[in-house]
């Protein structure tokens, strides 16, 4: 099976466990002090070398987490699962590599450095400041691959560690993909491995929260960074993976197909709107799911409520219940979800203007 | 045939011309106003559009001369060539654009970057001073590739444009080629076209001398302008091919077998040594020699004369005739070169302390 980062499609997170040695959260959570709203519920479902990091955080001491963003289109509300991630991590103490993978976006997509500029600024980072994450935060580096020359040279060391060969049998190229295109994972890589140069202060534990099709950057990093040991000592980064936000209409949430997504930037109506649109995990009939129970490990709905719209454990699985049972039916659900995702809005669309403001500021 | 620029070997000139399209420099230098003595004597053989060029260099109009220099071994007499054709340039008023490889030499033969701009200035930058070239005229830019961020940003441009399949097919790379020696033929198509990017004042015309073994990175860089035309304008750059300089010991001189090659850091003792060392047109005794006359076009001593010791054509011509009339005998011909030769090392030793000095002050 060849995991293809350009290509998402839903994923059969098991299998993904046994074939490619990544390992079950699971084992690892009673380890963690105060584990996350995402770690907690299973959406962080596996990791490599997560014990590593366990410590550090626990004890607040220093490391580095790395996550990209690819300036491509909308950010939507899946995306959030990473902003969510990121806070918790600088409650942690840890120093925070926010790359914007605008070499990526280029070779891969033709968006010009300037449009990925454009979409970082007010796509992500005016979203990522409204959510509440404090960008201007000394402990807090974001920067755009094109501008950031140390990244450059240590993409070009890396280069010289890798060939055609290891690319097309991780990524699935052909000899006539163009090389920015074969060269970006390798940026990529230099993002993840970047925290650990001398200039920034040497070797140190690095993690990377992913979605699960991020994976092959994850492993061909890890490789590197043994290759180069002798020279640089990194120590291979270790990861975390979690699911995706399931789509409106029941695949995945993607940026360019705006039926599947709720934008961050829709407005709070247009948000409730496709909120009362999406597919839940009811039955045929009424009688039918006063009787059976509905499916919430099948709805969309229920996932806005554990991925982002209930803090409390506690009536999260209380909602479980009286769905399964019969007593919760989807008309009432959904009307509290979706009133729960226009309050959502309307606060970070409060936010947004000035955290725009704050956003033109960072580069 | 394929031209492989890091194995060169000795080259059967009129096939090139033939076969990729060369034209033949002869037939254009007569409306050269007051052509370099390599041109005259037909060192210069080949070129590609510089009938461009001409109408340039002759009203000292605006043009730039491309030639790059790949820190990795010892410069050597042959080099020399290069910056005589230099110096002809900086007269007709040309800006000179002179970029040291060092990301090359990384890739293609692991040196480091430290140890290649240590190359850089001992070897190349302090002859070339010593030589004549001054490098701190404000219209020569000498830099090296891996401090150059506006080179790095137009390579990532270009390798866009560019597959495997093509570098597969003009370089002869495999597919576990390290993906650093991948890309450096596309720095060195940057390093071409950098005198036309905005930031350097636009389209221009631009004229790379090299040697032939260098004809892909030209065609591959014709054929990258002309695919980018609409973003930059770029005009497919002009190009002349010279000879190379033989080895003392037939072969071609090559700057990584001491017994072919006069090093410019060799002593004027050693340098008058290894001239009278070195394999000549003469015959296999003096009697069928007096009889038959010499072979100067089969001599390195002859070549010596006509690349570099000898200035006048006339004097060059006699001793020609002379060898070929058997007048001239070798034992005297090559006193006299022997000696011609230490007195130019002896000039260029003079000159390198301060050279250095200078030399160390452009990075």
């Amino acid at each position: 099976m060849l995991i293809d980062p350009w290509a998402s499609s839903q994923v059969d997170y098991d299998k993904l466990v046994n074939q490619f040695g990544i390992k079950k959260f699971q084992d690892i959570i009673g380890k963690i002090n105060e584990p996350s709203r995402l770690m907690r519920r299973g959406v962080i479902f596996g990791h490599r070398d997560y014990d590593k990091i366990i410590p550090l955080a626990n004890q607040k001491k220093e490391f580095a987490v790395v996550t990209g963003m690819m300036p491509s289109g909308q950010m939507h509300i899946g995306h959030k699962m990473v902003l969510d991630q990121l806070k918790w991590y600088a409650d942690k103490g840890a120093t925070l590599s926010l790359p914007i993978a605008d070499m990526e976006s280029y070779a891969a997509r033709g968006i010009s450095l300037e449009k990925a500029k454009d979409i970082a600024i007010n796509e992500y980072l005016t979203n990522y400041i409204a959510l509440g994450l404090d960008l201007t935060n000394e402990k807090i580096n974001v920067y755009l691959q094109s501008q950031n020359n140390l990244l450059k040279d240590l993409t070009f060391k890396i280069s010289k560690r890798s060939n055609f060969n290891e690319m097309k049998a991780i990524y699935g190229f052909t000899q006539s993909t163009n090389l920015a295109h074969l060269y970006a994972p390798l940026t990529q890589v230099a993002d993840i491995l970047l925290p650990q140069i001398p200039e920034n202060g040497g070797p140190k534990q690095v993690v990377v929260p992913v979605g699960v099709d991020q994976d092959p950057h994850i492993r061909l990093t890890r490789d590197i960074a043994d290759k180069m040991n002798e020279e640089y000592k990194f120590k291979p980064p270790a990861s975390t993976y979690h699911r995706f936000l399931t789509g409106l209409t029941g695949g995945k949430m993607s940026s360019s197909k705006p039926k599947t997504a709720i934008y961050l930037n829709d407005t709070p109506k247009q948000a409730e709107k496709k909120v009362k649109t999406a597919k839940t995990g009811g039955r045929e009939s009424l009688q039918e799911q006063k009787e059976l129970g509905g499916k919430p490990d099948e709805c969309v709905i229920y996932e806005m409520l554990v991925y982002h719209l209930i803090d409390s454990d506690k009536e999260l699985n209380k909602i479980h219940e009286d769905c399964k049972n019969g007593t919760l039916l989807c008309g009432a659900c959904k009307a509290r979800t979706s009133q729960l995702m226009k309050e959502f809005f309307e606060d970070l669309h409060e936010k947004q203007p000035e955290a725009k403001e704050i956003a033109k500021t960072l580069f």
